[in-house]
This record gives structure tokens, C-alpha cells and sequence, in this order.
């Protein structure tokens, strides 16, 4: 099953996506329709309104996640080829919801950086109330995987040791298109897909999500052991290289450049980039 | 005036503190209420239902802000005599609302941790909705003041080089008793009030909250700069020295053992540690 929000006239929509279609499933949002501890057949059954792909816009899959927790360093490949070890424990670091941005809509260049890098990043939407989660738990917990941009003002990352204000600008991070559930993906809630980034089309970034070294449900476990994660929670599971800022000389998005960013089997976020 | 949010059978209210009586506010409890452009007149003419101080128990005072932002060194004494140069920029590092807690309620000490330490803070809300706000619509947008402590797992905070997952543990972080608007403070948005934290009876942080490299004000216009910051929103200004993880030999909350929190002409957190 594929879920979407729509932005409507009156206001978002969770939607079921049916091939090219967008039905209505009588909640405002995804955030809101994982909350329902029966979400799955809700949404299945759901019969409401439909329209037609296209016309509508979608917002960012999950428009308020009450938590948005990223993972650094994560992929294999490109932890090894830096020369360095593998780690013990993720790293993690937040993201405001107010940093979202829908899969279609222009990423806020801000006038304060001019050093913003992409990472293409799968994440993961919770969809149950868990804490310290075991394995069967932490795999039941995930409602599905959709796309994000962890996309990352580098001068402001570095001004300090912590790297909260360079990743959390507002409207600079898209999230989408849909939400895919498990069932629907190679390797489950371990899925191995492709996934890409391109900047004005030049592909930048190509890896597999296969490739993780904490993968989805490893985090999941790890993070209720912090504190309970909620439906529409959203972990972004870390980038693998390519990214602008280790180029040399480096290479970041201007104003007006084009940001594409695509896992096999779940969708692609086309953005711009737009000084404000 | 001074403002707080009370739990009764019913569930959380806000109210104006008016000495020792609670005098309801007709809102759910300090965060919606100051999502209203005029909370100020609301608060200060409310004439709900009174309750007795000491007879209903304190709630976090915003429950669930949509965002904490914590600020790491920022006590000029603190730093210099660590031998550290002032920073040119703040560092910043988040919290999620699940770590909170009441001014009175049990610290929950996980078992995953044992090295738990303390972190006296001043704490400002936001009270309005700014963006790159200039140096008085930053004054104007802070609601108050209360008293956080930002109760840290050293272990978990440097088990990577991001501070996030020893910063978050549910259920860790008091904040409260009340908020109390600028204008009963010495020093107003820029207070001058004496800071302490005690361990079981024992003074182990002591300082005055004049002595922040970034003051309230300041930070107001820098986190701005990044995001919106909305009503109900908490910055935590930073420690002053004394923090456990620093002793020779370092000192940890045991269970059982007391924190307390003070600022001068706020109030006090009263908490217990207690391993779950």
C-alpha cells in the first residue's frame, strides 16, 4: 500500500495512491491516520473522495512528525572508503518538523548560507507506540519507508561541534512522495533498493539501502531505547557519499539548480533550490 | 505575573499564579495558551475556578513544546576558567518533549544508564511567532521565564560526537514550577538572578544568569535566524560549572537521590532520581 498527504483546498488529506489516483481515507494527514492503532485496514478500506494524480499537490508525507531523528555516517561503502572504522553506535542528531518541505515544492536557499549540500536519505515512518522495542516489535513498529533530503547548510554544521543548525532551516528538507509499507519493498523492512541523487541532473549520489549499517530496524530499536516512538515519527537513516561538501573543490546548490532524489520502488522528490 | 500548568482529575490547565491560589486561565495549559496573540490581557483578567497551591500538582509548565532548543557553553566564568575562549556562536542541540517532566515529578533513571548528571538551566518560552527577528521583536517574543535542568546520561551523550541521545532520555528533564514574565524580573528579557543546583543537600552549581555569553535576547534573534520560533517554544540558555561529570572522582544522580533546581524569583524544581 502507497499513502500520500494532499494539500487541498481546504486543507491536507491522507490519501491511499491506487495506480493514479488519490483516495481520501477521511483523515488530515498520514500523521494522523498512523495514529489509529488500526490504521492498515482504515486505509485499505478507505473509499472516500478520489482524485485524480496530478491535480492535486502532496505535502511532505508526514507534515508534523512529532520527532524527526536523523542518523550520520551509516552506510557501509562509504564509511570503509573514508578509511575509517565501522561505527558502534549510530550517531544521531534532530531535525524540526518546520524544516520540511513537500516533494514538489522549492527548498528556502537562506540568505545566511552559501554553503547548502544535499544527502539523499531513505527514512522510516513509525507506525505504533513503541519503547525498547525487541526485534519483532521494532520491525512491526514500521509503517512504511518514504524519501528525504537531509539537504545541509555545511558553514552553519561547522560553526560549532553540534550539527543541529546546519540541518534544521526552515523549508529546506522535502519528505515524500508516498510512504510506502514493508510488504511492498525488496527486503521488507530491510529493504535493498536504489537510491540516487542528482543535482541539474548530474547524478551525484548512487548507493543501496541495502548497504546500511544500522538498518531500519536496528534503529528503531535503538531509539526506543531513548524514549518512545510514536505513529509519524520519522527516522532518516543517514546518506552515502557523494555529497557536495567532500568534492573538491566543493559543490553546493545555487539558486534555481535542481535537486532530484530517488529510491527504487518508493518515488523521487524533485525540488528546486530558490534564494528567498 | 506569574503563570503555570496544573494537573487535575480532568487533565492539565493553565493558571495565573496569584500567591498561594491557582486561578484557572480556561486553557489547557501554558503552551495553548500562549498561542493566543493576547495572552497576555486573557491571563491577567482570568477569573476561573481557584485551587489551593500544594492541593494540585504542577505539570512540566509547557508540556509539549514543538520545540526545545538547548544551548551548550554559554557561562562566560565557566568557560574562561576552563581555559576556553568565548565562541563566536552559539551551540545549539535539541530535546525532544518527551524527556520532560514536572517541577516535582521523579527523574526516571534508566537502566541503560549510570553515569546521570545534572544541568541547572534558565529556560525561556517563546510567546509570539518570529523570524529573523531584529533586537526588539526578539525582547518582545519571550513570554517569560522558568527553570530547566537538563539532566544529561554522560555515557550516551559521548558515545558519538553528536550530544542528542544523552540528552533526550524520556522522562529526564524537569522544567517548571512557573513562568514569570520579564517584567517582574531584575534585568527583565536580559536576567540577573542567582543560579544553583543541589545533589542530595550539597550546593554543586552556583552562578548568575547575567553572566551568559548569549543572552535570552540574543538568542532569540540567532535561533530565528534558522527556523520560526513559535508560542510554547523553549530555549535552554546553558550550565554553569559544577556539573558532576566533571568532578574528580565524577559524580552521578544515584536512586534515590535529590536534584534541586534554583532561580532567583522563579522558583525551584524539586526532583527525585528513581531507577525504573
Amino acid at each position: 500500500m502507497r499513502l500520500a498527504t494532499i494539500r487541498t483546498a481546504e486543507g491536507t488529506r491522507a490519501v491511499r495512491v491506487d495506480g493514479d489516483r488519490y483516495v481520501e481515507t477521511g483523515f488530515g494527514d498520514v500523521g494522523e491516520l498512523l495514529a489509529r492503532d488500526d490504521w492498515r485496514s482504515l486505509a485499505e478500506s478507505a473509499d472516500g473522495p478520489a482524485h485524480a494524480a496530478g491535480t492535486a499537490g502532496l505535502a511532505p508525507v508526514v507534515p508534523s512528525p512529532g520527532k524527526i531523528v536523523c542518523v550520520g555516517l551509516n552506510y557501509r561503502n562509504h564509511i570503509l572508503e573514508m578509511g575509517r572504522e565501522l561505527p558502534e553506535h549510530p550517531t544521531l542528531f534532530a531535525k524540526y518538523a518546520d524544516a520540511l518541505i513537500g516533494p514538489y515544492d522549492d527548498i528556502a536557499l537562506p540568505a545566511e548560507s552559501d554553503a547548502v549540500d544535499w544527502e539523499a536519505e531513505l527514512a522510516l515512518v513509525v507506525g505504533a507506540t513503541v519503547r525498547r522495542a525487541d526485534e519483532s516489535r521494532a520491525a512491526a513498529a514500521i509503517a512504511g519507508f518514504t524519501v528525504l533530503n537531509d539537504v545541509t547548510m555545511r558553514d552553519w554544521q561547522y560553526r560549532t561541534a553540534q550539527w543541529l543548525q546546519g540541518k534544521t532551516f526552515e523549508g529546506t528538507t522535502p519528505l515524500g512522495p508516498v510512504l510506502v509499507t514493508p510488504d511492498e519493498l525488496p527486503g521488507g523492512v530491510r529493504p535493498e533498493l536504489a537510491i540516487s541523487g542528482a543535482v541539474d541532473g548530474e547524478e551525484v549520489q548512487k548507493s543501496n539501502t541495502g548497504d546500511l549499517v544500522f538498518d531500519p530496524v536496528a534503529l528503531v530499536r535503538y531509539v526506543s531505547t531513548i524514549m518512545t516512538l510514536r505513529p509519524g515519527d520519522v527516522i532518516a537513516t543517514g546518506t552515502p557519499g557523494g555529497v557536495g561538501h567532500a568534492r573538491k573543490p566543493p559543490r553546493y546548490l545555487a539558486d534555481g539548480g535542481t535537486l532530484v532524489t530517488e529510491i527504487e520502488g518508493i518515488g523521487r522528490l524533485e525540488n528546486r533550490a530558490r534564494r528567498s
